[in-house]
């Protein structure tokens, strides 16, 4: 059936369902007051940092539903705005779905994106307290989540200090390089296809180490979904600081080195969508959270006191390099 | 300049000055921690009920530009989610706007958007905190606003009892009024066609009264934006009860009557986009809100004990009338 045929209260009534059959309602640490279904979500305050945040996936912008399945879409929608709540060392409480799509998409198909969004959701124990239908000419999600600092520090980029030392999660640049294996239809091998087509369509936020970065005392990261190039610029400018760069250190993942060559450090700089935190502190702290966080944490370089925003980068022999691409732009 | 000569973090820059230029970053409740510029927006909470509501205006389903000024999309897509808070009996207190926009929309239409966000924002007191703007084929604006209830009291869809009078602000059927108008291009007189396009274009949503509603003691209200007819079906499955309408009292402005004739009855019950309150509660206290109240104040009819979501007409006479169109659904 068309979402035509079931009308915009059917497939609100649906949805609402799917999410109080999964207790999702309830997840959020205040005492909910009212759900879906009525004029607004309501829920019991606290008076902890709150935190906010909102992102957009618009069809053929952001995704191409040649290469996601309904499923990913739903989850990638709400884990690129969990990252956001990690880049604050925050925790996660309420999200608000606002969704829009053509007449004739199949109710299959939404009842599926909310599964990908429920699954996300119970994963990281936020509630779905509200939304928005509409008609429109493509499919889009715009996703507002809102978190909280049960200690009151946040996570900030206007806090990085001369002499930090730099470090980043995860493999940066293979979430570019499954967007490049997807739309250029690369032939790699199934296992490197299948660890770099995760990456771009299955982000997973990193909601722990932002919690763990706080623990420990760090104050400056962001997330670097726009490369991370482009992102460590943002701490910088906010910062007034500069920034070296060891790309030697950059942390390659090997589908992304055999699959990609010498375009493999250019994704990792510059390639974007990658939901990882970039974050600066002392080599001190830094070496107290390796030792436990939950994935990898890499070293890549160190903030200085020059000109603020100014990233220079140096190749194992510390000569300077230069490279073109800089980072993702909507326009 | 269009904005895809000004790139998305230079537009970012821009609509982060004029809203901190305004003040509208801090107009909140709270402590603001980082407004616009970080990965989250952050403020001290409050233990208070809070409240939250998103909605989506997308060019040509819910806009056309040949109609709505610049400022008025700004204003409106503010001003139907403060209609929700309203409705809650609320106070708004922060917004977040994601914006999705073709890169070859002019910057000055973008600043002349946020003009009307903000003057909206300002009118309210509340704080623009956050937000994104994407790229997308057509101009579309969602905005989730937060608020809460100083008094831990909102008002509800769930609370309508027998016996309670039914309530409504203002003049139903003028939106959908000036929606006809213009998308019919209608020769009405200049003074009519003027008010009824205000009604459409830019709804003064009624937080003050509902305000009020919570000072006196009311537990059921809905804002009417689905149509009269469709929202008191909402509050009546919600509080399993059924209501009786006197079609011969609904409030129609002299603009809509003299405009559209025998149209006018239709457009009130079922022509949607009303940014009024209809609530239910005794007379007396009606009465009281009536004396208070800066706006238009009708009683209607009243809720029975009748088939849950059952609603009966009646004119003026007494007698059962039956309509065609009951609401708006988006499919």
């Amino acid at each position: 059936m068309k979402v035509s045929g079931l009308g915009e209260f059917g497939l609100i009534d649906l949805l609402a369902k799917m999410i109080r059959n999964n207790g999702v309602d309830r997840l959020g640490p205040g005492r909910p007051v009212i759900g879906i279904g009525d004029d607004a979500a309501a829920w019991r305050g606290d008076a902890f940092i709150q935190l906010a945040t909102v992102d957009t996936m618009i069809q053929d912008v952001h995704f191409s539903l040649d290469a996601i399945t309904w499923p990913e879409l739903g989850w990638k929608s709400l884990a690129i705005n969990l990252s956001d709540i990690a880049a604050m060392g925050g925790v996660p409480a309420y999200a608000l779905i606002a969704l829009a799509l053509p007449v004739e998409t199949p109710v299959d198909a939404v009842a599926q994106i909310y599964e990908g969004l429920i699954k996300c959701a119970r994963e990281f124990k936020l509630a779905i307290v509200g939304g928005n239908i509409s008609r429109a000419p493509q499919i889009s999600l715009t996703i507002t989540v809102l978190g909280n600092s049960p200690e009151n520090k946040i996570l900030r980029r206007d806090k990085a200090r001369p002499g930090d030392v730099i470090a980043v999660t995860g493999y940066p640049g293979s979430a570019g390089g499954g967007r490049e294996t997807l739309m250029k239809k690369l032939d790699l091998k199934p296992k490197a296809t299948r660890y770099l087509r995760d990456a771009f369509l299955h982000p997973v936020p990193r909601v722990a180490a932002g919690r763990l970065l706080v623990k420990h005392g760090i104050a400056a990261a962001i997330d670097i979904s726009d490369g991370l190039l482009a992102d460590l610029r943002h701490i910088c400018e906010a910062s007034r600081v500069a920034a070296r760069l060891d790309i030697s250190r950059l942390p390659l993942h090997e589908a992304l080195q055999t699959g990609f060559g010498k375009k493999a450090l250019e994704l990792a700089l510059a390639g974007g969508e990658d939901y990882e935190l970039l974050f600066t502190g002392s080599a001190k702290k830094i070496d107290r959270i390796k030792a436990e966080i939950d994935c990898p944490l890499t070293a890549i370089g160190e903030i200085t006191a020059g000109e603020a925003g100014k990233i220079d980068l140096f190749n194992a022999g510390g000569k300077p390099v230069k490279i073109k691409k800089s980072g993702w732009s909507h326009f």
